[in-house]
């Protein structure tokens, strides 16, 4: 991939005078084109050779843009914040808004090369590393990322003669950093491990693009001339398809029951056993949070159901047992005004909790393929394809030492309805029903084929779903605290045993 | 995954005649249309857990609809033979043509889940693989085949009873095998490792069919149902978008010169040196290919050049050297009319030879980025993913044992007009000049900008692409000679030493 970038491309400066003048302009205008089209967000990633011209170009594409709308982010080894959180999460938090320009310095790729580089990881690890990025990077694309993937390359005869013509003055020679050195000696290899990166990484969505580093004003214009060309296909290309509502579900050819409908919801407990089993398991997830063990572990618990199932007062029993220091509720509603300008994960990575921390999503992003997938609010392409990123986002989670435990609270149309009423008639809860709750209902059929696929695609090994049929609210909070539990303890088991 | 095909659905008999009668009969008018459309092939994978009804699904498949369209293939373990060649051979040997239903009893997840199960192979390189296979499908689905993914499940209460009431009859005890015994001890893992196969592989475009296999008459109509679903979509899906013949090449903003600008074309061998490093490099090419190492080695060399650069005649140059029974020459041409019905990498994987063989390629699926692309005979959509894709046919072959020689024989315009005239005037090669030759190199430019995308998107540590700058026709056969001598001799000290 780097045959083109060793010919040695020169600009004289007559042509890079006329050239940058004009390519600056340009520039400047596309960016505050894509301010006000606000369509898609920029990223670029700048990576390459030492001495290729990264923090050269990096440099410049502040100073020829507006760098108010650009945010300049550079990565360096892990901080231990960071390690307590899977690997992307670091990325999420720097994800320009649309309108915006992101330029990440080091990037998802350096780990991965620099990993495989050193010898410290298989080539199926590497290989493995590869294919998450593609489907990370796909993923941006499809939520309105534009994607700009940079590679400043040198031939090892210039990246050497470079090296040591800074040395050579005692003005520069402090810039030679050991690092550099020990990665000029290990050019062989790095090109090699690089360039299997790029190969497997240049999708058509987003291709890398190899930029032949020797001569500065060749480098500049080039790189320029690519983010020109970003920037203009950001405002240019389509806008996202638009949802549509569901209509209406088709009968079941085979008159099949679901997995909904199947639930036994006749369970019930008495007010005096569930009193008597509320102290027993409340107390032992109070011991289960303080356990030590949980100090290498994160718990993440989502709470789905229908509206009026009982996820609210559910979470407050599982709240009770806890220390307010340990956890945090996050109610999930529509996305405001900054969340719709990032794809829709970026606020569920925001509250992911570090070890020894809990987080307990109200509603979740699971939302994706219920309501935004019912009401139209995506794009069926959009839900679709959230079954696989967000398997993908859990099991990242997983490997960071997450615990997931995921709840649907399931219950009948008569008992939504019961309490519905209920609420109507209690001053006090009042505010709980509205217009929207009623309009919901009348689609019940086609939210229980949502959440049918939902459980059928997304419940994994490490992130399974728990149907927890919540007719009676006694016996659904105790089924919850009870699976919690269970849940956590085989967790901490398995602390300090290797996967 | 699995969730709703243990609720353990039913169909009566009087509702099974009813919907086996109607679905039979609509499954056979779709399939002859299909036929007839001639824009898709289908093809069925049927995996799952013993007992579940696979085999039976494939006989009732093929008693319902007309067996002399459908080709049934059942694979076991790899034959020695299959074990000289990639994995995915054996299964591109039998892809049926457009028009024609494949099923595949076992399939190309067979051995990544068995191996992951037995613990014979680590979690990355299982994880590896099925990024192997999801881009093989992606690539399946966008060269016009439709793929049916069938997975049948039974709980493993279900499956252990299952195989005690075949024991308990001594007319069925036979049936079942210790493979399968073996296979329900390990049917947690079984099932866990083929969750995560299923969740990593239902992609958009080919998701996974999981179907209740406990009651027969359930299962074949539900998986019957999904057949004719398929053999719908097959010929109403949008036919596959044209391409359109490339027009100009946009001026090189900074004046660059290109990859095969720079080369120099200005080297000359005299007939005397030429005939002395003639039966230099024949002899050492000739030993190397009886080498005993090359037992354990393929070869497979490319050659690909403008019109008149020689390619037949360096071709000839290599097989002086070589015994009739070690090599083939494959001259490529348009594809024919089989050949037009597969994906386009189709006809050459029949190619692929066994260990201790060779097999040159007088053009080759480079045309789909050279010829097809600048003619426009496929769209930009299907050469822009032909890059990645023949990148990982190469490694595919590469990791099987084969070396891959890829030369570029690049001459000048001025040294082709030269050629083309004096064919014009000899006799014997009269025949070897078109006005198709002419009218192709009025697009000089365009093949020009054609190679050297292909060069910098395909040249990888595997399978490097050689320029050999031809003008002088001794000095590019000697030195084409002597770079194939190196690569082999570099490849068989590799024998024997683990990657």
């Amino acid at each position: 991939m780097f045959e083109s970038a060793e010919i040695g491309h020169r600009v004289d400066k007559q042509r890079w005078k006329e050239a940058s003048t004009r390519l600056r302009r340009e520039l400047l205008q596309a960016q505050y084109r894509l301010l006000q089209d606000a369509r898609s967000a920029v990223v670029i990633l700048v990576n390459g050779v030492d001495g290729a011209g990264r923090g050269e170009t990096v440099n410049l594409f502040n100073e020829w843009m507006d760098p108010r709308h650009i945010r300049t982010e550079a990565f360096g080894p892990m901080t231990p914040i960071e390690r307590q959180h899977p690997e992307m999460w670091r990325f999420w938090q720097v994800l320009p808004p649309k309108g915006h320009i992101g330029i990440l310095f080091g990037s998802w790729y350096t780990d991965p090369i620099q990993a495989h580089v050193r010898e410290a990881q298989t080539h199926d690890r590497f290989a493995h590393r590869l294919e998450r990025i593609r489907q990370f990077e796909r993923m941006l694309v499809a939520e309105g990322v534009v994607l700009l993937k940079l590679w400043f390359h040198l031939s090892k005869k210039t990246a050497k003669a470079r090296m040591k013509a800074l040395e050579a003055d005692p003005k520069t020679a402090w810039r030679v950093t050991p690092q550099q050195r020990a990665n000029l000696r290990h050019y062989d290899r790095f090109v090699q491990v690089s360039e299997e990166a790029l190969r497997k990484t240049s999708i058509a969505e987003a291709p890398w693009i190899v930029i032949d580093g020797s001569d500065p004003a060749y480098r500049s214009l080039k790189a320029g001339q690519h983010l020109l060309d970003a920037l203009t296909h950001a405002v240019t290309r389509p806008k996202p398809a638009r949802g549509r509502p569901e209509r209406r579900v088709p009968a079941k050819a085979l008159g099949e029951q679901g997995l909904l409908a199947v639930q036994d919801y006749e369970r019930r407990l008495t007010r005096k056993a569930y009193a008597d089993a509320l102290e027993t398991w409340q107390g032992r997830l109070a011991l289960l949070s303080r356990d030590p063990r949980m100090r290498r572990r994160s718990l993440v618990m989502v709470f789905e159901g229908m509206d009026a199932a009982g996820k609210g007062s559910t979470i407050r029993r599982i709240t009770q047992a806890l220390d307010a220091r340990f956890y945090r509720v996050v109610p999930v509603a529509a996305p405001n005004e900054n969340e719709r300008a990032q794809p829709y994960l970026w606020r569920f990575w925001r509250y992911i909790p570090g070890h020894g921390k809990a987080v307990i999503f109200d509603r979740s992003w699971y939302g994706r393929v219920l309501v935004e997938r019912v009401e139209g609010f995506c794009s069926t392409a959009d839900w679709t394809r959230a079954y696989a990123e967000i398997n993908e986002y859990e099991e990242q989670l997983s490997e960071a030492g997450a615990v997931i435990v995921k709840f649907w609270l399931a219950i009948t149309p008569d008992e939504q309805l019961r309490r519905f009423h209920a609420r109507e008639q209690t001053p006090h809860k009042h505010h709980k029903i509205t217009e929207e709750d009623w309009r919901n209902r009348e689609k019940w059929p086609l939210y229980e084929r949502a959440v049918e696929q939902m459980i059928d695609r997304t419940s994994t090994q490490v992130a399974p779903w728990h149907v927890v049929a919540s007719d009676d609210k006694l016996w659904a909070r105790i089924e919850v605290l009870r699976l919690l539990c269970e849940r956590l303890e085989r967790a901490l088991d398995k602390v300090g045993r290797k996967r």
